[in-house]
């Protein structure tokens, strides 16, 4: 059986008691260096993932017959902008199991203490087409929860496209790491600021 | 501090690392008796809550003064459908920290290996006015996962508004439970059917 688990935002704090079992009971665990050193694994049954992913997990899978139990880490919650997705694309759905993990939205949530329920959520990793759609909701004064694509870039997309500058937004970075930093200010300081701001942030428009 | 801490759906197997060690060090532990077994609490740690949540939890928050560490487990995820709102009627943002859990809605995407990045996600518990939202959304085609207030009478709103009685629907029920339960069939079928469905339950349709 493939294994896609969730481990959470990063800290050892989010892994769920399912995802520690399901990797010590795995012959193989598949993740990056960072999400492998959340668990004790015994370096001979690590299969490091680095940028070229996708390359390495068609190699893994496609010697899926060596292995009973393989898992696959992913950042997150597998089934958010994880690595579902990517997996599905070299394995069945019958062949895979899927462990839940907390997303970062959700931290953030917890963070600034809302309710998600009351938000649209949307992702623009890797999908500029949706910035469009971020436009639409907040020039329609609707609450959004995002993953930007480029925090900076998507605010000089929302100013040209006529949203104002001094809306303020909330930018979650480095969630749950020790160098986590929330932010609330306006578009335009964001967009001037000297700062440069990550990817693996999360960002809220109330 | 109060802290609000997510549980996930049930099973002891989705607690996160951070739930079990902010229970431990907490005096005070308010929960369902269902949500407290989850955990090894001294009986004279719990604070049971039963149907009369909120006076109770007003009852406890009242004497907070009285405590260091309150914790008051959720199902779910706090923040999505869960009670973060609740707890937000008696204190303030400030006194409270709020720890991530799993959400029955992941696990149902996880279960039924789907991406909900895709999905509009909606809960009608306790809100059968977001039933005209769930119209709108089937009749145009979209992805939705939602909470139902109640399945078969949802359904029946559904149909008596013009969807298609042969469109099909994943029904969740009681996810990471023994008795957990997974059916796919059409609304006509759900809704004729002789089970009834609990309201503990998650619903997809594609």
């Amino acid at each position: 059986m493939i294994y896609i688990v969730g481990v959470g935002p990063g800290s050892e704090d989010y892994l769920t008691l399912k995802a520690i079992k399901t990797v010590k009971n795995a012959d193989i665990i598949a993740g990056s260096k960072r999400l492998l050193n959340l668990f004790d694994i015994a370096d001979s049954s690590k299969f490091v993932l680095t940028v070229n992913l996708k390359e390495e997990l068609k190699e893994l899978l496609d010697k899926k017959e060596n292995y009973s139990n393989i898992v696959i880490l992913s950042s997150g919650d597998p089934c958010f902008s994880g690595l579902l997705k990517t997996a599905l694309n070299y394995v069945d759905k019958k062949d895979i199991e899927v462990i839940s993990g907390i997303s970062s939205i959700q931290i953030a949530a917890s963070k600034i203490k809302i309710s998600w329920e009351d938000y649209t959520i949307l992702t623009l990793h890797g999908k500029e087409e949706n910035r469009e759609n971020l436009l639409n909701l907040i020039k329609n004064n609707k609450k959004v929860i995002f993953l930007p694509s480029n925090v900076k870039k998507d605010i000089k997309y929302l100013l040209d496209n006529g949203v104002n500058p001094n809306k303020k937004i909330w930018i979650c970075e480095s969630l749950t790491y020790p160098n986590e930093k929330i932010i609330y200010d306006s578009f335009d300081n964001i967009l001037n600021g000297k700062n440069d701001i990550s990817y693996f942030s999360v960002c809220i428009v109330d």
